[in-house]
């Protein structure tokens, strides 16, 4: 199958649309493909709500037939046109694609209300899918390194934020007791984050004055805490635009190397005068 | 209309009446049409207001009218006196001064209650009036470019958080299921965004242990990520406020060194008077 | 009263005494009537508190009566010691000095529940004492000074927001009307503000998709635009603390002028050469 | 006791294991260590929970005895291991340890249902066992270190805060009166921190007119003031990393400059090599 050029300039053709976004038919390959995605996760979502009339489920029935059909092609000819298939099939993106496909081909095998309903939380699996569209920003990288870089210092913090929780929470459960909705350490443990995090539902809510008083101090120091992981990513951030302004001054006439510093009177790479040219 | 000077001059006159703040009538205009509106925004609000006497209603209806009719004289006016009145007609502001006059002459011509209803939600629209005081705080436009400048990043931002609620909303509608209100994928997507914001109102909370311990990660999560939105802003501001710090308004007129402190008199560099010219 | 010399130094030691904290009979003065402010603050809270024991009401009854005479004997002693009493009892701590001592000496004079209810609400005016205490914590005014800085930038951020609510609240009511809770235009408003501050009670929260809808969107603009005064405060913050470092590192020997750039060689202020000593 | 080798040898050998985590089996035994905290925490939790089966309980029962009994030949190899088992007895982590083992022998002593809940509220204290991982993160150290930098300022900032919600407190508590849920001024400072922290659990929230308008300008400031401690951390942590970049490693042997970059060869002040010593 391999063997002669024109079939194999066919599979780079198609290698080109599905895995490269420079070409106009690449681009609307992508572009055609995010909105299928999307569609897809819209659809998805539709069909769990309750009280649409005939014709909409109807119509996502079908409409999930299309999408199931196209991405059967989509995941098939990434196979075919890829040089190493065993690469990509078990790849991140690769385990995801055929999830996504997958779920419809399933419900003919598995029946019965109890299996059927596992499927579509297979099905549900699919909203996966657009992870993918973070390939398509290019910013996306750099936000997601800066993420990484703090990452250390946010985790230890976020630790050090549940082991507060913990005794917080034991606290208020011996305060509180069952009857103010404190019914065990872990609901008390769960209530303590959700006040912490100052996300604050209600549906726990301290009513002794004792432990009103210590819930009250609970929020004056997730108050001041909440300041660290934001400082913490903030200067991240601040060293990293001051690194890159500080350094992109001046460049050496000689070697042509152009991070030096602001105060620098000769190349710290070759030793030459920076201010004065060479006669 | 336009062949005499003394019609054109009074033409001139009232543009700068009510296009400049320069003259002291110009900005008695200014500030006359500013308490107007915010007194229209507050007549707007009250009308919705149940249980007011019947004197209230019967003022609020002659305040609607005097209010009404000095915003068609201001848009008539706005249209006498500017040269080319189909730029003002269809720009931002034009349109926004047609549709906060309009609604009360549509009250005529359009009856019924339902009728009526909808040309009280169209007067509502006068609210949007409001955007005009902008022009009237200069700072305001500094701080609208900072946010322009980092909009990019958190964009992207919040496009990944958008994900991870819909991800997220995903996994807590199969835990939950529809007893606890989850009752459907878009209700649980709004439940998850509700609480990645800390905004938390109660309405939906988890009841099952495995429910409420996802909800303690994702709050845990939100805590640690809305760090990043800030710090990009913060590092963008600093980096905006560094640069004018370092870049000071005198210039040394021997060696042209432009940085120097606030209350240099000599020039760091070359040891010159900053301030009087060298003869 | 005022012509002899050792009734002068008596009045003196009493203005020492009140006015000052350098001596230990002052700085004991100044803790006792700290502990005062406190206990009194504590005595109205608690006894706003229902259900306490009779014998609590009498204790605090006699507590009220010990600290107004305590009160009443400071008020008047600041009075004599001062030079210019006018100034002191006009002055905006002297009024709240007043009006914290006047409310139990009132309660004589005008009877009955309504009356006696209004001199309870007049006697909460005494918390506002506590504000006295920000006169012995030093690092209190830094603090102040640098949310001053930044107040003109938060105010107009504020503003915005304010206006986004008003513009989102008034369509909120229109698309979730009255059954759901968001009653009025005030109301809806109110909600706007809840929720974009992320403090969400839950109290009125939309039920219908449309409404559910936007208030995702009201949310996630409210997790974004919560980094804007955070960003202006960190980086005025980090704009005071750089331009300290960065200025005080090498000190002129000629005028000792110790606020230079890192890279000046000669002083801004003589002109004279930084790095070599004269001979 | 101590006067042959071979006897100090196998407590030294003890002591490495339990103190020290160089060694292979002294690394065993940290982790161990930390599974049974973590597992003991586990179940601490579990057991406060209602509805569980019996084996669970009998189960949680057995394992309870075992990792106490852990604890106890821990406590007590501890003890024997060092040399002055004093300053360990009494150290902080001393009595953590000794109180996290006690708890199930004082069941055997103290009878009566009222007894044995106070015994099960000394074992939670077992939870502050977990502060010993602390020990095992060596970052959280220098986290640590950067929120003391700031304690002080964050300290006034929320005892100004504090200040303010007891003034708006008793302003809501007039405003609102005792049939709102605003019972007292306790209740009302406390729904105050509820709403300035943003936590806003909904279980006291205003329902007049004028209380929903005073709330809502609260909220407001709460959204303006949270920037100030964020502000502080911020500007702590980037003044921090500023320093440490500016302080290099390498420093020129010529002229002694050490504020290099870091791929830099040669000194920017004088131009001789930084890497090879001049012969």
């Amino acid at each position: 199958m391999d063997n002669n050029s024109s079939h194999k300039n066919w599979k780079n053709q198609l290698h080109d649309i599905i895995y490269e976004a420079d070409t106009p038919i690449g681009k609307l390959f992508d572009v055609t493909l995010l909105i299928l995605i999307v569609l897809s996760i819209i659809f998805v979502m539709l069909e769990s709500v309750k009280g649409l009339s005939a014709e909409t489920y109807t119509f996502l029935y079908y409409a999930e037939w299309i999408i199931t059909i196209f991405f059967t092609f989509e995941y098939v000819a990434r196979i075919i046109s890829i040089k190493k298939p065993a690469s990509y099939i078990f790849s991140f993106y690769g385990i995801i694609d055929f999830l996504s496909t997958i779920p419809l081909y399933l419900s003919f095998f598995i029946t019965g209300t109890s299996a059927l309903l596992a499927v579509r939380a297979l099905r549900l699996l699919r909203v996966f899918r657009i992870l993918k569209i973070s390939r398509y920003i290019g910013e996306s990288n750099r936000l997601a390194k800066a993420i990484k870089d703090s990452r250390a210092k946010i985790l230890v913090f976020l630790f050090a934020v549940l082991v507060l929780c913990i005794i917080m929470g034991t606290v208020m459960y011996i305060i509180e007791g069952e009857e103010s909705g404190f019914k065990s350490i872990p609901i008390s443990v769960y209530w303590c984050i959700v006040t912490l995090t100052t996300v604050g539902y209600g549906d726990i809510a301290p009513v002794t004055p004792l432990g009103q008083f210590l819930a009250a101090i609970i929020m004056i120091m997730g108050y001041g805490i909440i300041a660290v992981p934001t400082g913490i990513v903030s200067a991240e951030y601040t060293h990293h635009q001051a690194r890159k302004v500080h350094l992109n001054t001046q460049s050496c006439s000689h070697c042509s190397e152009n991070e030096h510093n602001d105060n620098a009177k000769f190349c710290h790479k070759c030793g030459k005068d920076l201010h004065h040219d060479h006669e």
